[in-house]
């Protein structure tokens, strides 16, 4: 008998966001796995502390590098994917011996994680479960209390790492859209949204369902302070059928 | 004091998917309401049977035309705006005289919800709280067990509704794509697929996360077959990547 992965997704951070299949893994679990920095709890490990089993194993699985080396570089390459085959190792030892092991995912497993790549490496040796989470950006537009996406709208999911002219083209193309991923990009994002004629419409939040969680709009936030690499820009979409059910309605 | 209005995600239709947030505001709300077909519980109703108060008032917005007239009429607009103004009213009156109002939301609120149409009528003259859920495309990405989108991928929501010239273009240029509101459109989808040059790529997922889920590559899945309204495309991104970095692990 093998036991179980589980991709549990933990939440945009608030732990009343967790769904209760994931609170009722993690107090199960005999094995917790999370990805952080070395030395660091990682947010997800902060969102599930007090939950867990007394006895658990942690297995604390820390990047080897994050911002050391360029992300396109071999060097960065190489060392990653040696971490993800030792990580799925490590895991691999507590399944191949009857252990059901949990690995935290901060907002939903396999939207933009870490976790697909143990679950590539380990799917078709042992059985696995995802279980999805509520992500980052919906913790953003709830804080923001605007409606995202609406009717025939496009939802665009751009990470802020894209090139200037790539976030232009696409911005100008949707109706609506989430830019993650922003941090040191905010200047060329700022560009790419006034480019497409779409920075008046532009929120930015930051620990969206967090302590510290910030909403204003892009246009109103001082541009030369530094954003966090988890801020987020929302474009919402819907903007035209709510003045028009507005209008219609009066 | 007025009461509180809370626009609160279920998730995507397993109440194990339900945030621990959700779960203990349905619990003690005095009024509940729910958007449905009229007579029917609908999947959020069905989703929270068993955990509202046993004195808690429900209100159901049955909705007064779903497929009956084209959406895009003004017989439609009409009478939907007319319900939506109604609606609003009738929670209105609970918020006024001093009660807590929760609003079912499928998946999350604000992503393609109606619930949205009662927040702006309410937002500017009572407290309100957005509780982000899991959305239903997550559940289908968990249940499909392929990762959506990572590192630099363009993540792109597709209404189905959309036209084929439309889907075809979007679909061209997004590295991971999903396709709600399938339904009648699957034909349509179909052809934009196999234009765009993905067709082989596409994942077909239906009821995820819910009994009698079904998840097939659309090439296996029988043309013939009519295909339900919430059943969803999905065109994992990700997968130069994984094949990179397999072949760098090897």
């Amino acid at each position: 008998m093998t036991g179980r992965l589980y991709g549990v997704g933990t939440g945009p951070g608030d732990p009343e966001l967790m769904t209760l299949k994931a609170a009722r893994l993690i107090r199960e679990a005999p094995v917790v796995a999370r990805f952080c920095k070395a030395g660091r709890l990682g947010n997800a490990g902060t969102t599930v502390a007090g939950l867990m089993r007394a006895d658990v194993v942690v297995e604390e699985l820390a990047y080897p590098v994050t911002t050391e080396l360029p992300l396109h570089s071999d060097a960065y390459r190489s060392r990653i994917t040696a971490f993800y085959e030792e990580s799925a190792a490590r895991i691999a030892t507590h399944l191949a011996a009857g252990r059901d092991v949990v690995v935290l995912s901060e907002g939903d497993p396999l939207f933009y994680g870490s976790y697909m790549h143990l679950h590539r490496r380990l799917a078709g040796r042992f059985p696995v479960e995802v279980v999805p989470g509520v992500t980052g950006m919906a913790a953003c537009w709830a804080a923001a209390g605007v409606p995202i996406a609406q009717g025939d709208d496009v939802l665009c999911v751009l990470p802020g790492t894209l090139g200037e002219d790539a976030l232009a083209e696409r911005l100008a193309g949707a109706d609506a859209a989430v830019i993650m991923k922003v941090g040191g990009n905010l200047p060329k994002i700022r560009r790419a949204l006034a480019r497409a004629g779409r920075l008046d419409d532009a929120l930015y939040v930051e620990r969206g369902s967090q302590p510290g969680q910030k909403v204003m709009t892009l246009a109103e936030r001082d541009a030369d302070l530094p954003a966090p690499y988890f801020s987020i820009i929302l474009l919402p979409g819907w903007q035209d059928v709510a003045l028009a059910q507005a209008e219609a309605a009066e």
